[in-house]
């Protein structure tokens, strides 16, 4: 990837240049693609794909500025999903291709290429959400409760075990009315949606081992404490998502008990039983975790199909207003049988009917592009796209050798490594998708952001990247407050409310400016990204949408100042958050500070 | 893409790389990484993805020789198609993956990922097979034969009319006996498999618009003459493909002809009527070839599921090996409709029930990836992943602007295009895809390779390439003779037996030497693909079996002589075809000829 890209010609599937985000089969899409004046792009084509046949329609000008010549192209929608890519005439490369990971002098597969889906949109309110991840043990606690016997009791100021038997028998207590104590503290840091791991009963602290579907965990303060924290959450206008296992339950479930109880009862073929009762399939082997064979109509009338099942009951205005699927990858899939598809469309179906406006997103570590087709997932956690490219851009320390669990180790990657990535992952699924992807730094399965690049600085510029970039932001608990931890478990200390001077309040103001200029603006929750600058330290880009351009800066470290035309941005950038504006000296050139690690925002005029 | 890649780690599908070609569910499979000496990677781990989720399996070193450290590692195929990529520690670049296009030092979407694939293998013979198409009315000609109502009567000498009224109703009269008997020209040239296209009558001289599957049309000679073609071919040891329109028929089909008569007929249900009998959907909008609806199960009945659906028929000692599926990539596809696998998947399972070892290919113009999850079509016509970008690298003459209709223009790219294309069109699709995808230079439906390049001896090196790269070659009929024409229509020029002086001998001559030399070379037929050197005029690649590695040097033009280290190689490389040896010098080089355009190939010891 050049360093400067600012004359590459552009599109996306934002807003500015696609007139149709959710348009209907027959639909007549127009599509803009912006050549800037530096380019030598004299002619555009629009090639689809219609009825698995190459059609192309040519462009034509629609407008001209002084600093972009747009193309404009009308294409109908035939298929249900319909790629398509430009074709770019003039200069010396013979013709291009523009696809979403860019330029291409040469013939290129399908698999970036851009995408109109006729699958309906994901709710509105959640391309504006700002997520805060909540490990409802962990975060707050309104009273003191009994400890169930397969707990270790603890006290909040108690270290976290994270290895050994005691690892995730530790109850701390937290519950869904502390959380309700501390809406104050999540809205103040520009977070609108609250997402709680499962609250469901269990025998572990994580409880994605439920041994009941049906009510909320006593210990969390039972239905009627997330009855009071639902109607609190939306009473602010907030969200409220919860998180279920559809891969597997608790080996205490009350259906996992019928099963073991009698091989005829119907939850008997809810498992994958290879010798009843003994032998059975867990997720990743885990006897405690008995996975679901979703063949059993049964089970998917239970836990998912229609109106009575559990994904639909726990939705309403008392309720939620979205799902986490727990191990979405996973989830229907062994060996030979892969039903995904079919859950996650099954999923999303009943949420649509049960509350038109909710929102599905899975867990996913992995590329899940062939998982977004478009009527299964809205989105998925993107530890893929995002996650682990930042870890690898921004880490200070050494290199993180390979063994380090299912995450790998990080090696230190420059700027454009993850520019690429970020563009690649993002490409291979439709815009849509992309912009709906829960970005994340860290959560209560990884190392706390801080720990993972050894740096506060360079924490703070991953968390302005979570602000800036296409996808929801999702923060995990403790991380505004430069928590740190070497391991999942160990993430899950309990917030340190009683003890403030052991909180970064540095970071905890930067977090807020940096989530509260994202919920001030709408090109950063819904414009396109057009790359300007891709260095080793130093990563510039724009985030437009049609009233609103932001352009980003972001830097790990010192880096020679980027020069930036004003011909192109305009003579002055108006600093946003805590950044200071910038002028255009007397040749026209913007000098963006060279400072880092920083992150800092303008908007263009 | 760097120019010299012989140190870099190297894996494929091939049998040196993966133990067993063909895996069931459950199977252990070994598989190899080859890294060069020179390579900076000490460790490799395999990352496959087992039921959606990330499995790592450290590999050990398995044997080590002056040249290669070889690592080997144990997989169990736990899935349908079961993707892999190797982890590449050591070095400075942190960790590397090596994909299907080679060494990534970021994260990089599964698209490239090497397969295993439990799919059935296509047949054994397939991966040796040398196809030679023939377009029956224009090969050659056996008697004379009364014209039909439509055809626009031509003799042998008649120039082809490629535009106005009369374009595809010239008949010429060629038959399926003339095939017959040029059995020795075909056979002369080193292939082993007669393409025939469509063989059922018709109103066209390409017959793409047949009335009936029922009988071979009599212009060709009927029947009989079909059995004697199949008996003689099959006494050869040779083998016969057919044509067959599964995305429409002709308007003058029985079918279609019931259909219009009453639209109460099961037949009407085989064609997508807007308005009966008026208004139908015809192949890219013609009358003259209406589009079948595979949601008939009639249709589908007659077509292609069971014994005695036409593609079960013509299959046998007396009649064909295989099918060639005409436009594979839009049959079964209408707007939200998309039953393309599904069509795919019972074609293939009808005849792997009709004749055991048949073999399934399919017209596809474009990325087909897609399209061959493995239990569709064994491959497809490879006109994306290696036409074209062969196209584009060895134009000689000024870059072919855009409009030159389905296949556009052909701008003029390096070598590095044109291993870049082919390398990721092929790591796109599962190895066994790649090995039985048909490679052409062109078809009945482009440009001759002649015209297209604008020169003879680069003509001949696109030859080399359909000679030496993975895939099924496919010559089509006259361009061994270095036939020219500026369009598919025009290409389907009378075989000019009667004209010898208008041969291009030296061209016959090379064909003949690099389709034998493929022949006679397990290396080429089967083996895997290395890229070695990579440059603006010249590629040098290996091709490897597990008994003979072959080395090919394709250069489009004069270039700087190529020097390969001998330690890699050897000191002696021995000529394939016409090649002088090439001998290592005093400092243990290897230095290839600089003259182009040429095909060069060499047996390493």
């Amino acid at each position: 990837m050049r360093q400067h890209l600012w004359t590459e010609p552009h599109h996306d599937g934002s807003p500015r240049y696609v007139s149709t985000p959710a348009p209907a089969l027959g639909d007549v899409v127009t599509l803009f693609l912006r050549v800037p004046s530096g380019s030598d792009v004299t002619r555009a084509v629009v090639r689809t794909m219609v009825d698995g046949e190459q059609v192309l329609e040519p462009a034509v000008v629609d407008r001209r500025d002084h600093r972009d010549t747009w193309f404009r192209a009308d294409l109908r929608v035939e298929n249900v999903v319909q790629p398509y890519r430009w074709l770019l005439d003039g200069g010396h490369h013979g013709y291009q291709w523009l696809t979403g990971t860019g330029l291409h002098a040469r013939d290129v597969t399908d698999s970036s290429d851009f995408r109109l889906t006729t699958h309906p949109a994901p709710p509105a309110w959640a391309q504006d959400a700002i997520v805060y991840q909540v490990f409802p043990d962990r975060f707050a606690r309104s009273v003191e409760r009994p400890y169930p016997d397969w707990a270790v009791p603890a006290r909040w100021e108690d270290p976290v075990l994270a290895a050994g038997p005691q690892r995730s028998k530790q109850v701390y207590g937290g519950d869904l009315d502390g959380v309700r104590a501390h809406l104050d503290h999540i809205a103040s840091l520009g977070a609108d949606t609250v997402y709680l791991t499962p609250f469901f009963p269990a025998r572990s602290t994580h409880r994605y081992d439920a041994t009941s579907f049906e009510r909320v965990d006593p210990l969390l303060g039972g239905d009627e404490a997330l009855a009071r924290l639902a109607r609190d959450v939306h009473a602010r206008g907030m969200r409220l998502i919860g998180d279920l296992t559809t891969n597997h339950c608790g080996s205490g479930h009350d259906w996992f008990r019928a099963a073991l109880a009698d091989p005829a009862a119907p939850e008997a073929g809810f498992f994958f039983f290879r010798h009843h009762p003994d032998d059975y399939v867990g997720w990743f082997g885990f006897r405690t975790m008995p996975k679901f064979d979703h063949r059993s109509a049964e089970l998917r009338r239970r836990l998912y199909e229609g109106p009575d099942s559990v994904v639909a009951r726990w939705l309403g205005d008392s309720g939620l207003d979205g799902w986490r699927i727990d191990v979405g990858n996973m989830t229907g899939r062994l060996g030979a049988l892969d039903l995904n598809h079919e859950v996650a469309r099954s999923i999303r179906a009943t949420m649509a009917a049960a509350r038109s406006d909710s929102l599905l997103l899975a867990e996913h570590s992995f590329d899940a592009s062939g998982d977004l087709a478009g009527d299964g997932w809205h989105g998925v956690m993107n530890y893929a796209g995002f996650t682990r490219p930042m870890w690898q851009w921004l880490r200070a320390a050494p290199d993180l050798p390979l063994e380090h669990g299912k995450y790998l180790g990080i090696p230190r990657l420059p700027g454009r490594a993850f520019a690429a990535a970020f563009r690649e992952f993002a490409a291979a699924a439709p815009w849509r998708a992309t912009a709906h992807a829960m970005n994340l730094v860290g959560s209560h399965d990884t190392w706390r952001i801080r720990t993972a690049l050894g740096d506060a600085g360079r924490a703070v510029v991953a968390l302005g990247l979570l602000a800036t970039l296409p996808g929801i932001p999702m923060l995990w608990a403790g991380d505004e407050i430069g928590l740190e931890a070497w391991s999942g478990e160990d993430a899950r200390t309990p917030f340190p409310w009683q003890a403030p001077e052991r909180w970064d309040h540095a970071t905890l103001a930067a977090t807020q400016a940096l989530l509260r200029a994202r919920r001030g603006s709408e090109a950063l929750r819904r414009g396109g990204l057009r790359w300007f600058v891709v260095d080793d330290d130093v990563l510039v880009f724009a985030r437009e949408a049609p009233g609103e351009t932001v352009l980003v800066q972001a830097a790990r470290a010192d880096h020679p100042p980027v020069r930036l035309p004003a011909a192109y941005l305009g003579s002055h950038l108006a600093g946003m958050a805590s950044t200071a504006d910038v002028v255009a000296d007397a040749v026209g050139l913007l000098t963006l500070p060279p400072g880092g690690p920083a992150v800092r925002m303008w908007r263009l005029g």
